[in-house]
């Protein structure tokens, strides 16, 4: 893959003095290691390895600060690293620099049933939230399908399967504390559920993917653990009778807690990796919370709209452990489709369109794959009007990568002519720069290059992300 | 009330070419005169009038483009207008200026029923938005009771009695076409429902008070209007019960549209001023949304709740007309309040606390308010944490309007120990800049300041609010 893609990797020059007040501070939490650094070198994307000069590990928001202040003072990038699930480069190291070790930072602070809010560390996983607020009647939605930090999830304003219910972290993220570029410490909010004073400070750091400051603790809404939980697969004859299926349901205000569209091929590579038996043609896969009564109207209404798009009857998952299977495989779906193609690499499409222009984004871009030489397949968020394409790239063929890239661009142009979005979910990393001036024009590029400058005017702070170079 | 309010206006010199570009360019919608500077120059808010030096109607966002761009080579003051309708003397022109009138920017420019958005200017009130969606089965949740434009609604981050079920103005802008300090106009998002695309513009310009841009247009989320609608009225032996049975609906995830608290004097207040029976013991005021048999199981709960605080049995208000009036009555406790103290004018309180300390704030602060030497009531979004004291103060009385400030100080004090904010819906203005350090600290101050001073590096749009002189 090295050789088919672009992105390069220029480092700043970093006193040895720097590296050894370090040391002295971090002692065994530093390091400078080959195999450390690689590690902290790359992510879910299909880019190459791009290295850190060397790794910090914090415990507590006050050694954020202080290595922050150190960077600061002698211009040294610093990059914030969670689980290294992110997909589009967000952690690579273009300019070299220290990578910020958070996920020992893993202690759940606070849980407050009475104010349904959660205070964790950044480096608390979504999973190991979940795992603790078990036995508390309460859960933490936002399900991106990796196992991500909840301070990683926050810097790309994640969002997943149930965002359609739940929301994104955009709204499930009360408040933050967080270092700045300079190594001061603040709270961006309170736990109050709603305020006016001022400038919205929390919003501007949810999906600003380490850039304008450090994710130190995350302060998240809770919600009571539905009383009724029910999923179901229904098939369609075509993905147009899907997608409309979705528009009708959204429409009526049926609050569906999740609807994940999958097409054929997606659906025959799960059924093979996964050992399932889903009726191979497109299919959406609903879940509903809420109480016994409300579940079953929920399935009912949804039922309604579906056969009437020519849906078949929903195959139910009843049971707990049906429901984990079939969720568990549809996370799965990225790893299934890889393996249509042994040895191959995905690189994965992130558009959000309004869910009006849905059905007609998702055939274009279909009928546009068909024709590719690469197998694809989709899956998509249908109720946000959010979907992925997996590319499935053979990684020793340029043409293969420069044929995805121009089909993305393609993609990408479409969903913006629909009044959409590059990227639903994934953030811009460094994969959807070249799209920032397209989506927001010069004006938003500048006012956002502005907010840049002001927050962190030494630009040390995960250089070369986001914003293209002016 | 002049004699008792410290607010200063020091206006910024303007030359006469100035107003001679404006009179060419707006002719009859250009006004330097007394009564029309006066109407502009005060809100609901107890402050005396600051005018502007004159006001320009604008009739789409090219004019306000080429507005700001002259008001920003002449360094003057410029202040967008609504309805008036602010509490906290948001749109006085404390340095002078041009007061950018937008009230005659009422066309609604789109309504997407099946992406469930709307697009309008920002002169487009809330009632009239809900007036031209009646036929459509859709409407637009956000209600501060006031009828206030969406482009200020934006502004101030507004909210109001069903914020507990459909959020905030943060939760339910979906873009906005702003005009910059100089003058460039850029559209903040897109209508997809969600987007990691870089820095969320839109969230820094709602609740930025004119601030930071000039908000020309808003596209807003819609809700489909819900199949079946109740209300209810419970009285409550206490404060305490009717507070501790909210703080049980909403653990128990009932999805309640809303819940407003009054205490004794508001309910005496309201019988008075709007002819109602209501029982005059504290209360709170219950709505429903959802489907016929989804209302009806939510209010079972709700009423088993509220049972087991004490509550007495529901009154029930089944036809629309007895909600409406209602709904109105509790919309008018504002009035109702003013008519307890024939005279008087109201400094109203803000704050919003996590619900577990709602009790306890709400007790503390009734028992303060108690040896005052003015009467007050208290009403409040209780469901969000967030409730109001209207203090009835005699305009001719200075001392009264400092014994009711330091009353404001000890509660904002109270609400932040309790890690709430001094305001929940009502904005920062003039009357709350004095808590925002205390508020946000040292450090969130100063990035607040740096964002204001990277978006409007002249200080030109509406000087001297939000954030304290450093």
């Amino acid at each position: 893959m090295n050789a088919i893609i672009q992105a390069r990797q220029a480092g700043r020059a970093i006193p040895d003095s720097f590296f050894q007040a370090l040391q002295e501070k971090f002692g065994g939490r530093f390091s400078r290691a080959q195999a450390v650094r690689e590690h902290h070198g790359r992510d879910e994307s299909p880019y190459p390895p791009m290295l850190p000069d060397a790794v910090v590990s914090a415990q507590d928001v006050d050694e954020i600060a202080w290595l922050a202040a150190h960077c600061h003072r002698h211009g040294v990038p610093l990059i914030p690293f969670g689980a290294g699930s992110s997909l589009e480069g967000h952690i690579l190291a273009v300019q070299g620099g220290i990578s910020l070790d958070l996920s020992g930072m893993n202690r759940i602070l606070s849980v407050d049933a009475q104010d349904l809010t959660a205070t964790v560390q950044a480096g608390v996983t979504r999973k190991q939230l979940n795992e603790y607020l078990r036995d508390t009647g309460l859960f933490f939605p936002i399900d991106p399908g990796a196992d991500a930090t909840l301070g990683g999830m926050a810097a790309t304003r994640a969002s997943g399967t149930n965002a359609v219910r739940y929301g994104t972290m955009r709204d499930n993220v009360m408040t933050l504390k967080v270092v700045t570029a300079d190594g001061r410490i603040l709270d961006t909010g309170t736990r109050a559920r709603k305020s006016s004073a001022g400038y919205d400070l929390t919003a501007v750091f949810v999906g600003s993917e380490g850039t304008l400051g450090i994710i130190a603790e995350v302060t998240l809404r809770l919600y009571p653990q539905p009383e009724a939980i029910s999923a179901a697969v229904c098939n369609f004859p075509t993905l147009e009778s899907a997608v409309q299926s979705v528009i009708d349901v959204i429409q009526m205000g049926v609050p569906v807690a999740r609807v994940e569209f999958m097409d054929t091929a997606a659906v025959r590579a799960t059924n093979a990796y996964s050992k399932l038996q889903l009726v191979e043609s497109p299919l959406l896969l609903f879940e509903f919370h809420g109480s016994a009564q409300g579940v079953q109207e929920q399935a009912q209404t949804v039922q309604e709209i579906t056969a009437g798009h020519g849906g078949m009857d929903f195959q139910w998952a009843r049971h707990p452990e049906d429901r984990s299977r079939l969720w568990t495989a549809r996370h799965n779906a990225y790893f299934a489709g890889l393996q249509l193609r042994p040895g191959s690499r995905s690189s994965t499409t992130d558009v959000c369109v309004p869910i009006s222009q849905l059905a007609r984004c998702v055939t274009e871009t279909a009928r546009e794959l068909d024709e590719a030489s690469f197998p694809y397949t989709i899956v998509g968020h249908v109720g946000d009007g959010n979907f992925h394409v997996l590319m499935l790239l053979d990684p020793d063929d340029p043409a293969e990568w420069e044929e995805s890239q121009r089909l993305n661009q393609r993609l990408v142009r479409r969903a913006l002519d629909m009044d959409g979005t590059c990227t639903g979910e994934h953030g811009v990393g460094l994969h959807k720069m070249e799209f920032m001036l397209q989506e927001h024009g010069p004006e938003g590029l500048a006012l956002m290059r502005s907010l840049k400058q002001a927050f962190d005017p030494r630009d040390i702070l995960n250089p070369g992300k986001i914003l293209p170079a002016a």
